[in-house]
């Protein structure tokens, strides 16, 4: 098989740092160029403490962004970790320039351009692309990936949101105005941004909620979820901030709408999961723990029903900078280019 | 005014060292005995490393527990920080001696034997007692502990759980069945027990879900929701252990029943907790953060209304080993005292 | 007794915050003024998250700093904690006004204007001053410290490694230039600053040395022991970054000039700590720990001798944040005013 | 390349389970067997929470250790996870069957059985097979290892002290009486034990010196110092117990015998270590971090000359599970089929 060359955009935060780690030792990718408007000029090695002496990665120099830096590169597929707002600037060049784009921002998840403002607080600048963008959560949209020339890679929440949800929802099997989420993140979600309240102090020994009812991850969650059911839903989502480096734990409630069971739960998780190979179904006895999946591209699911109350209790756990970013981006990637999805990924 | 002569029975466990660090500054307290079967014979400056030279507690032995072994002492007050189906082995014979016990067990929480056989799986082994036990949350029972023989502590989750939801309960504000808790506990939680599961490298980097949805706090805390309700209720309860060495989060969704917002929510509040020093109302800006009430009596409360769903999110935190447990025996012990509740607690 | 009236300088930083919680329950402080250029016209209550609802502190406002606007408060005790190279501007005007003052900054600590300059890289600004400075270590300079009017707080590693070194030191026992001496610092000895090398991702799971072999505290250090060996002296110190809140772990390796054994050493300790409640000697058996004098002012001292080296080995622990900085400035303040020295120190 | 079948015996300890998560990735490896007595009869599956739906590892059942059991199995190579003092046990019947062996235990790490037995208080029980054994440190003894039946992977103190060390004392650079080594080792380095000293309340926000001066891995650490200086040597050592979950810090001080600078030392590890791509020279200006080697078989190594006491300071990180056990194993594997080094180790 042909390798891919790739461009990394913004590979000096904590996602973009994932991708370079993890895109290095890829065994069909060749890494053409890394930017960073702080790190321009810089190699590899003086950026990355991690990189070893005989690393191809060594001698690579960040360059600045901007498409036009590309042309002379033969650049197959540029991966966009930075800023929403910022991504869809790079976007349009790259596009014109049959670059495929792999977006780990926020920029092209949300098909409606009114929403993004509503949520994201700024007009959205290449609205014509909403339209081309495919979400890039491999577990639902496989199939649109391969053809993609622009994916939209999920955010840490919705990925461990959605991954529960989305098949008791498309089996309507619970009321959509019940479902309350409840998340916990570590701190690597908040990005590598010098802000005192991330400083080590301020976050060990701590546990907060913050940024509710109204995060912006909703906007995503809602459509994909409303999609799945078939109508509109406003989703409660609750995310506090716990001191850890890296992960997500997710925990639903909702109301059943018709008689479930743990093993009809089991056999609908099954179903849709039958050819997803990072998604780990835990059942109705264990617990999904950040520890187990973590540095790992898995998704654990795990459900209960209260037979008290009734309700259905979902449970999932994600490394937020793997399957919820630089890993679900490198699972596209494979999937845009006919390769086996895991490769680079592990098992 | 005269000090009280106190025994600490347990007092080599989390709360029972924290009762320990405490009550040897407290001014008005003379620490008569120390028990634990594991130390029995053994110098509190041996078993406690950070027993200072000049302390008093320096030279004090640990004996083992037993209500006999105190009948030379003198002894007024017994706390007793012990498992729960052992405490009340020793509350009977203490109580008949004429000795206040001050249990931080679950053995005297629920009223009603047929639930504590049902939530902690033994017969209660001291039913006549249950009568006579006052549950010991000072915001809500205060006249009832000052003159109480027998005071049961609240567990740390339902401190954490009851202080934001009792005002609003009963207020008649929201529906009883549609609350859902989430609660975040550090590892102390867990007391100090050798289990492989507990070990730091087990916790450390892990979050996880645990013991949903039928844990055994949930005997006291619908009991005191239905209280104040007037009526029987069944809650959602969704704990977490989180790597903290202490503190609690909790965050609880509920539908309202009648026309709400964040300033009828503080009216409640300020209403409900007036005389209260350790509470501390956050408003509907801030967030609770356990760094915040971390080595204090301290609970903080904050609320919210999300004007897209409707609904009123609580949250609250606390640290489990202090208002969860030993600062909240202090504060019931200074009632019974009718000493300022605060003694020994800070402000 | 009367009620001293103090300001606190720098009141937001992590030694700043330690004070105003500590002094706020010191039965014989009145807070008279909290200042601070980020927070000037903001409640410590809007500052301070974990200030209670009933607590004295809750509406006093922090101002500007500056000498002058403490005119009319009648302000007694001054505590600077402010960076090195700010305070002398301070002091100055403050001690001009008749205003007894205590520094936690490096600025009053180096009794030779050069060596501060060498190790500081700035001219000392107020080096008529450096006579009248006391060096604030009680258990060496109790004397001093009860008749100053300017009292220079030792830094958290100069503590750390003077008290298990001093007594040693000046029994001539080691030969001091073998003195090795590695310190493991938790991150608020980096005080509260927005920066990246400092966020929770980058020093949790994360193990460092830095600063070697050339740190500002060495000038202090070496000061002290020359003092107490009456020749000058070179140390080697090798600071470390580890994963902790707060605490320090200090580790000094040195070859012995007499007979020495454990029994002499102890002797020495004793001796010299006789009247010193905060030390706590552990011998040689047992090991220091930061998380048993975290919070308090104690420090642990405990020692070996290499049997197969001969070499002596001191290890010491404190809290940087108390015994290494506010703790220990509150038992200098006690001790100028004549009082228990423990008092708001606990025991 | 033909694959190898191998066994791990031990493999639910953290160092076993390093090496079958490591080993199951492995392209040139078969995994035949694991075998533990507290999991024999459960799946892989069952008892690492992080298989993924597909590993191949997913039926893997543990077994039962006892070389008999492996004799249809077709094994090649035995990696012993064991503890020391029961490793030798297995050793014996695996190597008698033809089967080469790998052991991580210090079972066959000193080729003195008189200093074995010294160090750790039992008789040898195999001292026959010590002449055969390898010291399984690559950067030292690649060659010796290609041949090797019985390899004995270095502890990981000594790793993280003999890779910074064994250049400059074969230089002949430093006094080897003068040496001084102070290490940082997170907790999965004591291993899963229950035991209540490593529960996470215990070591979180907790750093501790211990088991010194005397520790066990001076046995191999002195030995091996030995042979590259060629005359007898003993070692400072002073390890502390710090809050990671992986990595250790090494900082040795010495006086040096020649004339040094920084470049010299630059250049006596850049010949050492010039085909060892796992090493990684950092040089006078940047420090080691456990950080930027976890989950890497990555070794840095940093130095600085103090040019006031002349001494000469290295430092290292290492990740304990990786290149301090599981990952130097691997290493060890690689060379003895005469395989690239570096398969399954990433770059």
């Amino acid at each position: 098989m042909n390798k891919a060359k790739i461009a990394i955009f913004g590979a000096s935060g904590y996602s973009g740092e994932e991708l370079v780690k993890r895109l290095a030792e890829h065994p069909l990718v060749e890494l053409g160029c890394l930017t960073s408007r702080q790190y321009a000029g810089k190699k590899a090695s003086e950026v990355f403490a991690w990189v070893g002496n005989q690393s191809p990665l060594r001698n690579l120099e960040f360059i600045e962004p901007g498409a036009g830096s590309l042309d002379t590169l033969g650049i197959d597929f540029a991966f966009l970790a930075l800023p929403h707002g910022v991504a869809f600037e790079f976007a349009v060049p790259l596009l014109e320039r049959g670059i495929k784009v792999i977006d780990l921002s926020a920029d092209f998840r949300v098909k409606d351009a009114e929403v993004y403002k509503r949520f994201y607080k700024h007009e959205h600048r290449a609205p014509e692309l909403l339209k081309k963008s495919v979400y890039g959560l491999p577990e639902v949209y496989r199939d649109e990936i391969r053809g993609a020339e622009l994916v939209a890679c999920p955010g840490c929440y919705p990925t461990s949101i959605l991954l529960p949800l989305l098949p008791v929802v498309r089996a309507k099997m619970i009321r959509l105005s019940s479902i309350i989420v409840n998340s916990l993140s570590g701190v690597s979600g908040a990005g590598r941004k010098a802000d005192a309240d991330l400083l080590f102090v301020e976050c060990h020994e701590s546990a907060r909620p913050y940024g509710l009812p109204f995060h912006r991850h909703l906007s995503e969650i809602e459509q994909e979820i409303a999609n799945a059911a078939e109508e509109k839903v406003l989703i409660q989502f609750a995310p506090h901030l716990i001191p850890l480096n890296r992960g997500i734990i997710t925990t639903v409630h909702a109301d059943p709408v018709i008689e479930l069971n743990v093993d009809s739960l089991q056999a609908v998780y099954e179903t849709a999961y039958r050819s997803d190979r990072f998604i780990r179904l835990l059942g109705s006895s264990r617990y999904p723990d950040v520890k187990n999946v973590a540095f790992t591209n898995g998704a654990q699911i795990a459900w209960r029903i209260d037979s008290r109350t009734g309700r259905v209790i979902l449970m999932s756990a994600i490394d937020n900078l793997v399957k919820g970013a630089a890993g679900q981006a490198i699972q596209c990637f494979n999937i845009m280019n006919a390769w086996d999805e895991g490769i680079g990924l592990g098992s």
